[in-house]
């Protein structure tokens, strides 16, 4: 099953490390991970997507939660939340082809940001069964490349997404 | 200055720990990483936006390249390509706070994907400029929480990211 976690690091070298050993030792396969700014500058925030059973995600959020410079950890997996994948796919295609890429862009709300001679980028967002869907049916026509952002994820409503934040409580928290 | 580097990594557990211990060593600080899939199950795409010089830069892309299950690294930095980043922002708003993040989401074609009694979640995706400029204008309403995919980059037109990709001639590779 896959499960989520976010993760609030302090922005420092050394943290990613830290982290990537403890998947390593674990032997745990990580399906995606992305750690990008936070609304804090001395906060990183690091979603991490991973395919294992409830008692190893367990094991993970906990092991993390150990570890130095990590503020916080949760599992969103079963939380109300906003999970988004962000994707951008090259597709052949001739002038003919282009027009029907056009066509399922728009259905699925996503965007062409670059036309070649004979070739087109997709941009697309969304969850990832959305993105599963367009990349099916582009597939025909002739992926040639493509690259995802990894799944970000935040709770619903008031909730943060992480319980509690020592470090992060800075000026433009509210 | 800041760098982008993509990088074709085998799909297989330690990737991620290799690469990061690389970075550590060397004591580069990563602005923004992500791994996520590719258009070949076997192959993981990262993305590295790095802050350092050129010189730094070149030399963190022939170590990576040096790197057991890494198989092709570019700098793609001076080079004609889209790159895209995803950001969740949670915003403070009562219901006449709530149109206006509305009119300014409109203007950044970005989208509210949650509303919550005192809170919306927006999501918008573009290059790091037109984030940035968004959470200027949201800032004095009140950021809660943000999160962000971190870079994702491909090179325009016909050219692939990477130069030559042993391992990534599938199936779906036109």
């Amino acid at each position: 099953m896959q499960h989520t976690l976010i993760a609030l690091v302090e922005n420092k070298p050394g943290v990613l490390n830290r982290v990537a050993s403890l998947f390593r030792r674990r032997n745990f396969n990580i399906e995606s991970l992305n750690v990008g700014q936070t609304e804090n500058p001395l906060v990183s925030r690091m979603t991490i997507v991973m395919d294992s059973d409830d008692l190893d995600a367990h094991k993970v959020e906990a092991n993390l939660y150990k570890l130095v410079n990590v503020i916080d950890v949760q599992d969103v997996t079963n939380q109300p939340s906003v999970t988004r994948d962000l994707a951008l796919i090259k597709v052949k295609a001739n002038p003919e082809q282009r027009s029907e890429i056009a066509n399922l862009a728009g259905i699925f709300r996503a965007r062409i940001v670059d036309v070649a001679p004979d070739s087109v980028i997709v941009e697309i967002t969304g969850t990832e069964d959305k993105i599963e869907s367009l990349l099916e049916l582009l597939k025909p026509i002739g992926i040639q490349e493509m690259v995802r952002s990894g799944q970000v994820a935040m709770m619903r409503g008031n909730a943060l997404g992480v319980r509690h934040v020592p470090g992060a409580n800075g000026k433009n928290r509210a």
